[in-house]
């Protein structure tokens, strides 16, 4: 029956050619979840920058800041928050917070399904940030804003 | 008149020893604004990861995650979303979006005056970020979630 076969294939396929994290919204793919609602899912990652680091994300699939809706951005917001501060109170060692999110290849996204991290931090934990960092003229930053504000619009 | 020598010298050093952040919601520190409302400024980082580096805070001073009313911090959220997707339109050089906080000096905060920074990025722009990654254990991530969960509610 190869048709049968084909088939089977195909579904087996599946889960590793669609979206992870919809994965673990649907309960197909394992995930150690804190906090689950009608609209967001906050769960463990598995490759922590600390013990303790977490995800939040949409339930709906978006890629990114573009195709998220504000509303649920917003929520998305309000359990980093929540789940900030329930870190700091959790006993995982937490002396500092970091949200962060990376929206498109350029900036580090590796997953396109959006999400916050929100990263329990302490001293000598081993996270670091660099960039070429330089103070700049007041009429570069005018110049930036001008453009900024005229697409805000 | 030393009384009046000292008093003088006492209004011109306030800036200095107060928040910065504050100074520029009250219009007497120079920032090249963006946006402004009733609850939350925007402007330009003086000492950009890249150009167009944003920062959005809080009118109101607050010192981070834990002393943030959800309502402004949502309002910070929709304001940093909507400046990704400016951004993007603005002409400056942007193929991706970074969403940054930092609470706590442990997290790298420098200012404490809750901000998030909505940076754009492309590729060789400078910025590294790095970390002792490792994938842990199931049994170590349901752990950590249970501790979170516990200090959730
Ligand atoms: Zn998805
Ligand atoms: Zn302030």
């Amino acid at each position: 029956m190869p048709n049968t076969e084909t088939e089977k294939l195909e579904v087996e396929e599946a889960p590793a050619n669609s979206c992870v994290f919809c994965a673990i919204v649907a309960g197909e793919s394992p995930a150690s979840v804190v906090h689950a609602d009608e609209h967001v899912t906050a769960f463990m990652d598995l490759r922590p920058v600390t013990p303790g680091h977490l995800l939040v994300i949409p339930r709906m699939h978006a890629v990114g800041l573009e195709d998220l809706p504000e509303e649920l951005g917003t929520r998305m917001w309000v359990t980093a928050q929540r789940l900030a501060r329930a870190l700091r109170r959790s006993g995982i060692r937490c002396e500092g917070v970091n949200l962060f999110l990376a929206d498109g290849e350029a900036a580090f996204q590796e997953v396109f399904h959006v999400h916050l991290h929100v990263v329990p931090r302490f001293p000598g934990d081993g996270f670091r940030i660099d960039a070429e960092w330089r103070v700049r003229e007041r009429h570069e930053l005018d110049a930036a804003a001008d453009r900024i504000r005229r697409a805000l619009s």
